[in-house]
């Protein structure tokens, strides 16, 4: 599974039934929580995403929208004596934010909570399944976005026909890293003659609050999903600029550029009703667009 | 109108769609917000109170299911460029909170926030027809309870009847105030033959977070309505005790002792489903017990 819920997809101001920005990225393995807006617990519980499943939560920028609801969250898994550890990775700032709202309130944390400040772009975290990167996006304030990898995966082991040559179950390791095996009587079985290819590892990418900027698209090119803000529709093109947001066709010019596989947008602004429209604008640049809806999930 | 509209009824966690404490006293005026846990201001669009209508707001205690929400509505307010000052009262520490954040996003609000440290039992707040005092109750962490009062409200001229005693409007104010008419001719109009009383002003005592403790009752002896919270059932009293909270049964006591007209109980621990059985075990001690129920206005 490598699949993205979204909880909030608002921008600024919660409205119209809409939430500040959060998103879980779901693997068999983890969970990873990107970005953090108030509320987010309480839509966690509303679309059934488990505290217990987030190892990492990753915050881009420290404006409201994408943090407020952290504070929160954390002393809630405490208050349910999370034991696991959690990692969280975010503006060094954080930290200090954190600190004193468990201090003035003498919480001791149930588990250990591992802070690791943003401070240069690359890996910054490696689990057994996955690798993420950091990349710095133009933002009123320091902003990061995030690139989650999928490790390769191993080959898979034809068990039947592993079986019909022989092969020992003590090779199978071996098989799953793509060696060919060389029975005792020095016929050599070809690798792919017992084993099939996995599917390519998935990624994607989240590009927080932004400006246009096409330096971008190198750090993000080719992905198998692109989430790109997008705040504002493309008559609004300025007023985007000067918050250093972006429109719809901006996202898309973005996606075009980047070859991404899908592109999803969101951070709407609290102005609109309705986010129907970005859809369309968007998809006039590139086809393979889809709305960040709440409560909806998308499997890559 | 003096009523209190209930945002947020539970403690510690949000449980069965039940929310952190949070309570608004609307007057013809003002209006008071009373706690703030996360998700207060997205509860306060869901019930039609509106941000401009709030002139102060009371932090009881730094627990975080008293004020996660408070960041977020203060910025928000400043995103939908409020003017008019905001008084904000809380422990002296609930300060350095609010700066770091609006610090770290660069942020200045658009409105004055003037900040007012608890530090002394007292009256805190004085407005054209409200005082609010702070009280000490006893919690884990330094915690105050408050009592709103409204200001005596000046006699009701019947106009009719000041008309036909040729009462000059000029001399109206000093009706209000309880005086009587000399008429030129030397006839005294006595004040209460074309005035009548207004209504007693009203009272709330909010007891936020508390150990069962009997020096409250003189406190709040005789108030209109007590909020006492009643995080447990009656059956729990030692873990209320162990957490500095109370039950039930204690709640309704501090009720009864006082001589209350009405209590309301509220801060429901989250591990219950139901909240009926509170209200009829606080009924059993005191009869004229209501339920905090969240979206539900309470005129007094």
């Amino acid at each position: 599974m490598f699949a993205i819920t979204i909880l909030g997809n608002n921008s600024a101001l919660p409205a119209f039934g809409r939430n500040p920005t959060a998103q879980v990225l779901q693997t068999n393995d983890n969970s990873f929580l990107i970005d953090c807006g108030e509320g987010t617990q309480i839509q966690m519980s509303k679309y059934k995403i488990k505290h217990s499943k987030i190892s990492h939560i990753f915050i881009s920028h420290l404006h409201g929208d994408h943090y407020f609801g952290l504070i929160g969250l954390i002393t809630s898994m405490s208050l349910l004596n999370r034991e696991q550890d959690l990692h969280l990775f975010g503006p060094s700032q954080l930290k200090d934010i954190i600190d004193i709202q468990l201090k003035v309130a003498n919480t001791i944390l149930s588990f250990d909570l591992h802070f690791h400040p943003l401070s240069d772009e690359g890996e910054i975290c490696n689990t057994k399944k996955m690798t993420v990167s950091s990349f710095k996006v133009q933002h009123q304030i320091d902003c990061w976005g995030f690139l989650f990898k999928e490790k390769k995966n191993p080959r898979s082991i034809d068990i039947e026909k592993a079986k019909a040559f022989e092969i020992p179950a003590s090779f199978y390791d071996n098989l799953q890293k793509g060696e060919s095996y060389l029975t005792k009587k020095g016929t050599l079985i070809h690798n792919d003659s017992v084993t099939f290819a996995a599917p390519p590892p998935k990624t994607y990418a989240y590009c927080a609050d932004t400006l246009f900027h096409t330096s971008l698209v190198e750090k993000v090119k080719g992905v198998h999903l692109l989430y790109h803000e997008s705040t504002y529709l493309k008559d609004l093109e300025d007023r985007a600029t000067a918050r250093y947001h972006s429109t719809t066709t901006q996202a898309a010019t973005i996606a075009k550029m980047a070859e991404v596989k899908q592109l999803m947008i969101g951070h709407f602004s609290s102005k609109y009703e309705s986010i129907e429209p970005f859809l369309n604008e968007a998809k006039d640049v590139f086809e393979n667009t889809i709305l960040a809806v709440e409560g909806s999930c998308y499997k890559i």
